[in-house]
């Protein structure tokens, strides 16, 4: 039997929106739902005739608005930008004073504090969701992460953490429902209120630049085994389902070994030898890293995962430099198993690096936007629904419970005794790697990372002398306090013409 | 005796300005200047009772105006961004059609495309300047790159063509006038028309980023010639002076060696010892790492050079992590005038690898804003008068003049052979860093940026199938044309909560 009126409603009926709304109604939520074109409404309400809370078409966003029951509480679904921004001009200027406007799509996150403060203004109350985990996520369970109105939150809360997919609260492994779209008994959920305005979307969004060096770093793994042992995509596959059962274990290194297996459906040849090896990309690796620039944050291995899809889209350049450059002689002569060893330990020390950048980053904008995060939280919610979700994740929970001002994640005991046990063999396939021309940019933009984050000098004072030098821009000295500079005249031959 | 009106005029007299006003009258022009406050003006104009060409001081922007030529000539020094679009919109007030505004500061190439097109609305004509080589290259010969109105450029012309540095035609290295401020005779000089609108700028902030990643190879040398060797600043000293006679000579080499060899006043110790290694930078070597994300072209060793000044800004992180973070036990046992050969070696590599990505970045900006830029011409105004100038940019010109069209620096006969040659000794520099824990993060990210082009296969395929798995994203084939999309429907186990 319907309500009058629904408890909440989803804007936009793409697959993601489409899922997100059939989730919410197996939770026993009554859903209203609408999309520009009515057919599509039409068809997703004819398709769906019974959930446990009901789908209620509506034709126009008027009859959309009057379903809801107060305050309403709108998720839009829509393309991040214009899109997002005429749906929200619509909802606003029918919604009344308390009413609650969700953004679950892949905003910019100065995006959503923009619109936070225009709603806040007229009445309303905004919340930015980062929604991760894909199209299956969405539909049996995201990782959720809220920000905006905190009390609005509250209303928000329980769908949130109805649909949102479930660790367990001591180990944090993800749990399983008795069926897809059945509940799951018990879990903390993987939702949070992240904090204010724009902060939500800004902690998604670093999830997606950790998932970009995730990638590339299982990438960079298989090249290794591929150039230096000649495995083949199912000895790998094979290896990887091993991993998976360790410190490794995640979402992606077991859909790692799921590609390495397969087949190709046409040519039955291994599957990975028959795709194309240029990457694409949409876009919130790179916002991930420009604001990395933006806030002087290091970043390098994040940006690194970026740079490498960048390089591997000029597809016929690199075929045509193929012919033209040459690589090394040297050629791995060593045991295979050391160095499988090896790599799996390389990949673990650059990812543990990766994670570490990613939380240095939001620990930068907490300061720059004045958020509260809770890192550990955060980490926590991250272990299940999400595209990155995976057993390590718990170690950061725990390294943040330990300290919550943890300056960064090497430091914490577990992570250092890790990296410290680790580091010769990472530094092993590091080296191989630049011997033999396997390019590994993002293992070795880590390891960089790591020796330089534990440099107590770096070389910069070198470079600081020559900023004196050409344009005067002083410098500090080590036997004096910070923030008083000087400057050292230098010679003549500075003088362009005069250098012969 | 002063002419009726000035030659041109120059507004913003901090130390960059008076110096391009003093070159300029050097050269014979009369010149005007104003500056907001007057009695800056007052006292520069005192100070410098008898140029060549004369330095007429102005009170007002009306008296400024008033006093230049027709069509007038104004070149704006004053800070980028707020302060140069108040100064423009002043001039433009009180300036008829056909006068020239040229913007000399360091503008972000999108302002000058807004600015360009805003006064040639009005009838006004601008141009926005790149100008090189900080307050001595300003004072005795900058290398100058306009970009804007190809017509008024013409008249600037002979202005700019004076007061560049100049190089020899056919070697390209920098020519030298009797004396400081005494005009050079014969010589190409390094200014060139660079192309419409923000071109100039454009080129002058890719300038900047190869800046950026000279100075931190030439710190990674310094660090692992220290770290692996036990080098002392003055035999290091020496090391980059012999460098500075080969293909690694240049300006940057130049004052390295002296600031190696150099004495701290105070302390009587090597100066470097005493500097404060936390870089300071400026903006623009990051306005070229996001510009390399935004158009996706891979500069990825230009960000790290980025990157590693700010991991250089968080010392007293790092003075903490020091104590905790532990490095590996190898130490460098060869020979040591063979490694600091390869670090000569790994030098020269990675910077031909920074070279070509900044080149390649041109070329992109070049499609994306329909310019017609002569990769040549600019490699060849860079070799004298800016902070980058070198040897081996004239290799650059000849490689350009080999082939106009080259896709990347690296596929040049010249580079390649020198690469070809060298790699071995790099290979072993970035293997000896990543084992002995000296952080090299641009000379492994270029080798890491040279082993991927050359890459005819990337693993980017393993990339495209975790995306098409997670995100359905589809992948392309290696045995069907590109732009065909395929998909697979992959197993189950992909719904996160069913995962164990």
């Amino acid at each position: 039997m319907a309500k009058t009126h629904s408890d909440i409603g989803l804007i936009g009926l793409a697959v993601m929106g489409q899922n997100l709304a059939l989730n919410i109604a197996d939770h026993g939520f009554q859903i209203s739902v609408y999309n520009r074109t009515v057919e599509k409404t039409e068809k997703f309400v004819a398709e769906n005739p019974s959930t446990p809370g009901g789908v209620v078409g509506t034709k126009t966003l008027e009859e959309f608005v009057q379903s809801l029951a107060k305050p309403r509480k709108a998720v839009i679904l829509v393309q991040a930008g214009k899109a997002t921004d005429a749906v929200i001009d619509g909802l606003a200027a029918l919604f009344e004073p308390g009413d609650i406007i969700i953004d679950g799509g892949n905003a910019l996150w100065t995006d959503t504090i923009r619109r936070e403060k225009a709603l806040k203004e007229k009445g309303l109350r905004f919340i930015g969701s980062g929604v991760s985990g894909g199209e299956e996520g969405a539909r049996f369970g995201p990782a959720l992460m809220p920000g905006g109105d905190r009390e609005a939150y509250k209303e928000l809360a329980p769908v949130w953490n109805a649909i949102a997919a479930k660790v367990d609260a001591k180990t944090g492994k993800p749990l399983t429902g008795a069926a897809p779209g059945k509940p799951i008994k018990g879990g903390v959920p993987c939702a949070t209120y992240i904090g204010e305005n724009g902060a939500g979307h800004y902690v998604k969004m670093v999830h997606n630049g950790i998932e970009y060096g995730d990638m590339q770093m299982i990438c960079e793994a298989y090249a290794l085994m591929q150039g230096l042992l000649g495995l083949k995509p199912a000895e790998m596959g094979a290896i990887f389902s091993e991993w998976n059962q360790g410190m490794l274990g995640s979402f992606l290194i077991e859909i790692t070994a799921d590609i390495l297996k397969q087949k190709d459906p046409v040519t039955k040849k291994p599957f990975v030898d028959i795709v194309l090896d240029t990457a694409g990309q949409k876009g919130t690796g790179k916002w991930t890293s420009v604001n990395a620039l933006d806030m002087g944050v290091p970043a390098p291995t994040i940006a690194e995962s970026v740079f490498a899809r960048c390089i591997s889209a000029v597809k016929e350049e690199r075929v045509a430099a193929s012919k033209i450059l040459k690589g090394p002689k040297k050629k791995y002569r060593g045991s295979k198993k050391a160095l499988v060893q090896a790599i799996h330990d390389a990949l673990y020390c650059s990812k543990i690096c990766s994670y570490a950048q990613g939380f240095q980053l939001m620990r930068t904008a907490q300061q720059e936007y004045n958020w509260k995060l809770n890192f550990g939280e955060i980490a926590q919610i991250w272990r299940g629904g999400c595209i990155i979700r995976a057993t390590f994740l718990q170690k950061i929970t725990e390294a943040y419970a330990r300290n919550p001002k943890l300056a960064n994640l090497l430091l914490d005991a577990y992570f250092n005794k890790t990296v410290k046990k680790a580091q010769e063999n990472w530094r092993k396939v590091v080296a191989l790697a630049a011997e033999c021309g396997v390019p590994a940019p993002t293992f070795s933009s880590a390891l960089a990372y790591y020796d330089s984050y534990r440099s107590a000098r770096l070389p910069a004072n070198l470079l600081q002398g020559q900023r004196d030098y050409f344009g005067a821009h002083t410098y500090e000295r080590t036997d004096k306090p910070r923030g008083k500079f000087f400057h050292i005249d230098w010679p003549e031959p500075t003088r362009p013409q005069l250098e012969a």
